[in-house]
């Protein structure tokens, strides 16, 4: 949902414009250039051996450039945050604020690169092109379904990592908090009935890594209602996903889908209705990630479950995805991996989960600035390498 | 022409390698990121209305982002310094020397960006799609005739600074040296028979660029021999540059070119027999600019020639890109200049000219490690803007 006009004033002398004004990433240079000869090792006629070197063996070149410690932020602007399609200028600020986030907490290089949209063919061959610049590519606010083909062709053509951090960086943190969540509540996750409300990139990612992580009761709803084959408007990868999911054969809408639900993820923005999530069984879980406005009051959903989360920071259990994604690409550049895996991703949110060595319900995941959670995670990511 | 694989060994041990060690950029945060605070500033929530202020007045972007200061530094690999058609990977280390040059002279953020080759339409259509990145975009060691159409058309379709660095920093620099070799000759610079060597990027941007400096009388080489409209092997920009030089109609071989010629500029390799050096007129002027090789040693060129230039370091009078490539990109972007005209680059010229008051035969242009050399082209180019 584009946010109208009104939700935002240009104001210079706020702080958030204040900290924007030049904006917030540099490049530096790691060796000094103090005279001629810094200039002899750096650039010509020096740097011709080092050229020459990687061009008779390219594995050298994660070594002797910066590209193995690079990753790029990649985005065309068209579902930036919850604001829609704001263009690639647009979104810019918002792949800096992500390349400060992969510095901060993973001392990784990241570069912003914003791009004009396209065709999925358009996308995917200017990203081929580019790729030998980077160690990784973050994949970043892209619209779905596109981003799910352009992940896809991206990881079939590259021999580097490629994450779609809108959905897998979610799908992460939401299993890590399901997982300690069923701890705290002693039942088994794969035992929980969950419906997903959104069918978008998150909804989607959610959904088949729980799967993956062994649930067998996932219901999905878009603004519609139930995803089921039986549904005439389904295409693509809605399609694939009904075929999937809800084993009942439940059908409806949302109310319907919740009735007995043990977890509620919500990644669909709206609101629901308190009769509908009084319809959840007892000691249920509810993620209401929608931000800045939880699908779900906390204090509504507090009355009716044994477990909150939502995206917010002024709540318990935020379900951030910082939590997931520096570790990932560091586990995967430290390693070499050429791909992140599914057994990376599982393996990632159990080391997020286990930063929590008693979950309380109002503890499920680690703080965002807890220490240790990015080398934690990449651990667990480099040993799957 | 490539070097041949003996002309290098790889030896971590060695300077080089080691100073390339992890390559030689890095990407730090301009703002701090100390808690949750500084996170809702940079990030979400706080970032939304810095995107929306740009997605509604995209001039915006210029000033919140750090677009406003970043140069791509943009290459296919295809014509690396003398090496030749290196691939991207083997490119990376010139980009990031380059990169550490724009930071060091002029604080530009340079991002190097390499590329798969391919055709003239393949490269455009990706540069086109990721430019809204960045502030401007120096193209780097793309081989010829491609890089006159890749060129042409990027600056076409932008609206930002697009300069393929090789064709026309080396113009400029070569201009500004034989504007003061003039001077220390008390000649007149139009009045002069040039010829040059070579008919790939730098030839091409020195014969126009010293055309539209007034010089009447060019003649331009290539390895075949003296560019005329009469031979048949010629097409595209040859073509055009033959119907735009040799006013005297002269055939046959560089040679044949040399005779009473005023100038002599190598952008070519090879070696020029001095027996046709001491064809050229009394008191000429050599810019031996092939690296490391120059064309005519200049102890040789010496004997026969009133200035003497190359592109190396150990001799006077090194003809140097990094004379002028910072200071033309700091004036654009200061500036806001969506082009690099003509016009700029003849103040260029003249500019780096000045910072030499008194020019002698062993100082026609300032060195490298001089103080305020992109200050002072930064202020002729803006100064256009």
């Amino acid at each position: 949902m584009a946010a109208a006009p009104e939700q935002f004033a240009f104001d210079p002398q706020s702080p958030v414009f204040r900290a924007h004004e030049g904006g917030k990433l540099g490049v530096h240079a790691t060796q000094p250039l103090r005279d001629r000869a810094d200039l002899a090792l750096l650039y010509t006629p020096g740097v011709a051996e080092v050229s020459l070197a990687i061009a008779a063996d390219p594995t050298l070149s994660l070594r002797y450039t910066a590209r193995g410690n690079t990753v790029a932020v990649i985005s065309d602007g068209t579902a930036v945050l919850g604001l829609g399609d704001i263009g690639p200028l647009g979104a810019m600020p918002v792949m800096e604020g992500k390349a400060v986030l992969f510095k901060h907490f993973a001392d990784i290089d990241a570069v912003p690169v914003v791009m004009e949209s396209g065709t999925v063919d358009e996308l995917v061959e200017a990203i081929v092109r580019i790729a030998p610049s980077y160690g990784g590519i973050n994949l970043e606010d892209i619209s779905a379904p596109r981003c799910f083909d352009i992940e896809e062709q991206l990881k079939d053509r590259l021999d580097i990592p490629v994450f779609h951090d809108d959905q897998h960086g979610t799908a992460i943190v939401v299993l890590a908090g399901l997982i300690n969540a069923c701890k705290v509540l002693d039942r088994e996750l794969a035992e929980q009935r969950v419906v997903v409300a959104g069918a978008g990139a998150a909804g989607v990612a959610v959904t088949k890594l729980l799967q993956r992580a062994g649930v067998r009761d996932v219901i999905v709803c878009d603004s519609r209602g139930i995803l089921a084959p039986s549904r005439g408007d389904l295409g693509g990868h809605k399609l694939a996903l009904a075929a999937s999911t809800n084993p009942r054969g439940i059908h409806g809408g949302l109310g319907d889908a919740l009735v007995e639900a043990d977890v509620y993820v919500g990644v669909s923005g709206g609101t629901v209705p308190e009769a509908q999530v009084a319809r959840m069984a007892r000691d249920c879980m509810i993620f209401a990630l929608a931000n800045p406005t939880p699908e779900v009051h906390p204090d509504v959903a507090r009355r009716h479950a044994a477990i909150v989360a939502t995206g917010r920071s002024d709540f318990p259990n935020q379900i951030n995805n910082v939590l997931a994604f520096p570790g990932i690409f560091r586990g995967a550049l430290d390693s070499g991996a050429g791909r992140i895996t599914e057994a990376m991703k599982l393996a990632a949110a159990g080391a997020i989960a286990a930063l929590v060595p008693v979950p309380t319900p109002d503890e499920i995941v680690p703080s965002v600035f807890q220490e240790g959670v990015a080398d934690a995670v990449a651990a667990a990511v480099a040993g799957l390498a």
